[in-house]
């Protein structure tokens, strides 16, 4: 490759070996919203080259864009415009640092995928309960800088509340070592959590000490057809009084979104195919409690009340793994029908009811459009996208699409909610940002980052609009 | 009360009414280490008064000591030396704010106590976790401010974990507004988790949004003899395999403990009485499963595997509320006998038999002494305490204390440990901090500081030392 003379200095001042060719992997989000640009790829084998690349790059004042497994789905990855920015991958620091089953810890280096850790935990009769729909690709770097959420937040919390401690590169290259493997430790200010959900803003993870649980003896699906989203709410209440603790995920599913797997990925199974709402909820329950039983009772107390219409709950591994599948083919049948506008937002629980039923009748009087709402319901999360009505195209909502997203995020927001639940805000939300977050926490936020990145050198432009001047 | 013309000019600048008279409860902690001074009480009624506050001691710099219930352990209420602070009670601000059982949701204002809100929350059928002895005054705020633990934390976690949104007062008196009741939401850098555990050094939490459970369908209590705690860590994996998260609490008793109840509460159950190390353990289980059917096959199942030795399960309520009583005397026995020196640490757990048995041996090298190790086995947390030999006077350890404690922090430390897990720093420990913590972690803290609160009036001389200069 060849290199502009401030790319050729910093290259000469970066640890030996560390640089890659600049392919275009590097620029890419699965979006393809932006492509990035950079000058530099530097890929450092351990925490003292991340700490020798960030001084290296402070002195120079370039910016640095970390990357894990490049998933994230608001840009915090690429870099369309401004200086040509070094990306820091993290993608040769993939060890396994250690394993104690009995602690229920493990510490994995940032660029471990997602997958690997899960099963390096399998592998010691331990579950990492994280799971996300690209686990195979996620770094659990990144997975934590963006605190990523998934299905299984519900009962085991989103990235943040399954890291017990982290190793990090500060904006000036020093180190924090923290990666302790204690559930109580309450000697000052909890800069792990700082940097969790900081999108690379202000530090780069390096390591992080994890949280394992002991997998559930037994676990039992099953899929429920409910009246609406409001008996949904109230199933799940039933269900957690039920369960104590054993609700692992409730997912929602629009009827919306069985119609496109019908249309664009007809080999999925849907066992109740024609349900306008319906549950996909999972238990992981004691010995001594079949999950199938415990299901079972579940069922006939929620018919008996009306909040279900019908249910399948499944009656092997294979059933089991069919009804996830559906649930995990609902965003590829969305790609393949193509939205309008995607929303990642979540809301007060009570709240939902109502904006389901509001959203849709204020965004069908503006546009002749789909709706598929689905996702997290557990945790207050939706996944909110908008179609083209059939036989017309995205192009033609060009001239709306802001529009109705706006119109969405002001009634999540006159709702107590928020504009992004599980995704983060990258370079995507920044304006958004801007616009709803609460002055004293965005000031704050700001002071912040100027106090620990003085030189604005890290994911320069992701959360927080550049300072000005 | 007579004024210096300092405090008469600050009294003056503060909203009508907030002054209340300096009675001696102001200046005081639980342990009597040492006794607190201040010019000026206020107590605002509201968060707006609240601002005022901190505003007039902006202006006039002086410093604030926030105070909650006062019950915190380490000195973080009471300010020994330096220029008389002003002492801001959040005393009448106890409104239960709101309440949404099906979102499992409440807000409280700080100065309400934990039993108050727990008794909320128990009014709709709900349960707050957090439990500590002393709930019946420790204010909620107080409880996030130092991020207290307790008994249930191995199940729930700590307050940080069951706080989903706060209000809180900057040290220039702006407002932070972000009561959010959701379970996700990934807008921006986590000020919440910042100022939980920060023990009101960099703002002062005014109401938090706090996450309720449904409380299981049942519970059960059993004590268990163990042969040591070792084994007792093994029965806690053993116990976590069978109940699915199901274990609410998993609490370590020594003998010497038994012996100390035996000694000045004669009256105490001990249904034990001669077990060297026994264990409580308390699980939440879902309908239809007994919890006395699940003890009696985790305690069939221990039996066979060598790590119990004898137990009993509860058979009622009255009983297993007798356990319980058992375990929440300990403290006020040791009290009774009088402690040399107590520690309240945290260990990685595959440390912790290899601890117990060090620090005795070296322990009782140096000095002729009792210890009594208890406390949240299943955190990894204990509290372990040194008292005199019998017939000895704490008195005759004077020269020792010191000493003492630092070779037990040092054998902690080495460990992969912490001095303080979950008491906090407060002012009893700024020099642990200071002589244990990473220093890139410390450096940040500093900046942090001095960003947030650059005119060090928030709690000045809790948890870091003041500036020099």
């Amino acid at each position: 490759m060849s290199l502009n003379p401030a790319d050729a200095a910093l290259a000469g001042r970066l640890p030996a070996g560390v640089l890659r060719p600049l392919t275009p992997a590097y620029l890419e989000e699965p979006r393809r919203r932006w492509s990035g640009q950079a000058g530099l790829v530097a890929a450092p084998r351990n925490t003292d080259e991340v700490a020798a690349v960030v001084r290296a790059c402070a002195e120079a004042r370039v910016g640095i864009v970390p990357r894990g497994g490049g998933t994230g789905l608001v840009g915090g990855q690429v870099m369309p415009g401004g200086p040509a920015p070094l990306i820091l991958s993290l993608e040769r620091m993939t060890a396994l640092r250690g394993l104690w089953p009995q602690e229920n810890v493990l510490v994995a280096e940032a660029g471990m995928s997602l997958q690997a850790v899960r099963d390096a935990a399998a592998g010691a009769a331990r579950l990492f309960p994280l799971s996300l729909a690209s686990q195979g690709t996620a770094a659990i770097g990144g997975c934590l800088a963006t605190n990523a959420g998934g299905v299984t937040a519900l009962r085991y919390g989103t990235a943040r509340a399954l890291c017990l401690g982290i190793e990090a590169v500060l904006p000036d290259g020093r180190v924090i070592h923290d990666l302790k493997r204690l559930r109580k430790d309450n000697t000052g200010y909890d800069l792990r959590d700082l940097l969790i959900g900081a999108e690379g803003t202000l530090g780069i993870i390096t390591a992080a000490s994890l949280r394992l649980v002991v997998p559930p003896p037994d676990t039992g699906v099953a899929m429920l057809a409910v009246p609406g989203p409001a008996e949904a709410l109230s199933l799940l209440s039933l269900a957690e009084g039920r369960m104590a603790g054993g609700v692992t995920a409730f997912e929602l599913i629009a009827g919306q979104g069985l119609a496109f797997l019908a249309e664009v990925l007809p080999d999925i199974r849907r066992p109740l195919p024609d349900a306008a709402w319906s549950v996909l909820i999972e238990v992981g329950l004691p010995e001594g409690l079949p999950p199938g039983d415990a299901l079972e009772g579940l069922l006939v107390d929620a018919l008996e009340r009306g909040l279900v219409l019908d249910g399948v709950i499944a009656q092997s591994g294979q059933q089991a793994a069919d009804f996830w599948n559906l649930r995990e083919n609902l965003p590829e049948a969305n790609a393949r029908i193509g939205a309008i506008a995607s929303h990642d937002i979540s809301l007060p629980l009570s709240e939902i009811a109502g904006f389901i039923r509001d959203a849709e009748a204020a965004l069908t009087a503006r546009a002749e459009l789909r709706i598929n709402c689905f996702g997290h319901l557990g945790d207050g999360n939706l996944h909110y996208n908008l179609f083209p009505a059939p036989g017309r195209s995205r192009d033609a909502y060009d001239d709306r699409r802001k529009a109705l997203s706006d119109l969405i995020h002001e009634m999540v927001m006159a709702r107590g909610g928020s504009f992004s639940a599980e995704h983060g805000v990258g370079r995507l939300k920044v304006a958004e940002l801007e616009r709803w977050a609460d002055p004293a926490r965005l000031a704050v936020m700001r002071t912040l980052k100027a106090a620990l990145d003085p030189l604005g050198i890290m994911n320069p432009g992701a959360v927080l609009a550049p300072a000005p001047g």
